[in-house]
């Protein structure tokens, strides 16, 4: 049976496992959740998510939530198949340096990268005027990242390594919708030649394209 | 050559570590960080973790930070040792929900305990007056984290499943540090059964108790 992925192409979090399914070669269907009319509060879902959050994998009795978890899971359950090895898992090392990376991912871009689309994108679909103010501070907080990714690949290829890793893959997302928002390439490329450098590597890969199809930001 | 790990007892992070260390029995050796000087912001410190945040471990010329990929290096690397697989990592579906459930306390339950902490005990000792709004906004979100915790341990022992894992384990130096906010336990624990059983439960462990000793909140 193939997998369910229960999300929405617009959802950074379901396009990160959607891109992580085409670099493995995995089947699966998408379920679609549609968010603008809160589908993903209702109970039927809840009981998929008590957190209410989109993606969701259903694979047989296993449901999974959690972008970071159900890709870590897709990499462990098909390592033969596609993209060789994104978590590096035969390596103690390396894998622990994926795994911190995966971390930074999470714990300092995301947090910075969501306000600043949410503010530009989510907030005008829902009427509301950006917050100035909020899209700043975080453009600041994004800047410093960046100049740290920017020190890191002086010294490897890639954010964990010398391999393209998931560390890489779950920043995707985000930052194609950043290099929507007006000025953003310009402002925090040009002056990171590497981190631009990386940006076109990594966002220029078959799989992550098959995805951006359906990552519109219009109504 | 015994583990090296940069951090402060104070600091849940740290603590976290360190619960993890003494649940495995591996030996290290704790090099204090002073955080109220800013020796985590000195050249020296930031050539370890450029995040400028503790706990850093290193192991010879590995080094490692974030908490949770740290704790993951040393289940991974002392199998043996200790207490029985934190991770489960013999099993896919088991470590996919210890995984899962880690992700759950990362984006959930941290994000929102650790502004009442600051706000609670570090704030007064920076001569700052607790900011009381910024307290009863994240108690609100912890609460809601909590009615999810107490339905999950209906159905499982602990968060992951019927074993103790790290998903249970990353939760101890933010909880315990909330049950020193005034209220906080009869609020929280006297509705939820479930979650004040899980606590003294995995609180009462002999780890996490030789760790408790430092978490000091006084000057």
């Amino acid at each position: 049976m193939a997998l369910k992925l229960y999300g929405n192409p617009r959802s950074g979090c379901t396009t990160r496992v959607l891109t992580c399914l085409y670099e493995k070669h995995v089947e699966f269907e998408l379920v679609p959740v549609d968010l603008f009319s809160g589908q993903h509060k209702s109970p039927a879902f809840l009981a998929k998510n008590p957190f209410g959050l989109v993606p969701v994998l259903e694979d047989g009795d296993l449901t999974i939530f959690e972008s970071r978890a159900i890709t870590e899971y897709i990499c462990k359950k098909y390592t033969a198949n596609g993209t060789d090895d994104l978590l590096c898992s035969s390596d103690l090392v390396k894998s622990t340096l994926v795994r911190t990376w995966v971390e930074v991912e999470a714990h300092y871009f995301q947090p910075a990268a969501s306000p600043v689309i949410y503010q530009s994108f989510v907030a005008p679909l829902r009427g509301l005027p950006p917050d100035q103010k909020v899209i700043d501070e975080n453009l600041e907080k994004i800047k410093k990242v960046l100049d740290i990714y920017e020190a890191r690949l002086g010294e490897t290829k890639y954010l964990a390594g010398e391999s393209y890793s998931l560390a890489d893959l779950h920043h995707l997302p985000y930052i194609f919708y950043l290099t929507r928002v007006e000025g953003f390439s310009g402002k925090m490329f040009g002056e990171r030649p590497r981190v631009k450098g990386w940006w076109e590597d990594i966002s220029s890969r078959a799989a992550f394209n098959k995805v951006v199809e359906g990552m519109k930001l219009e109504k």
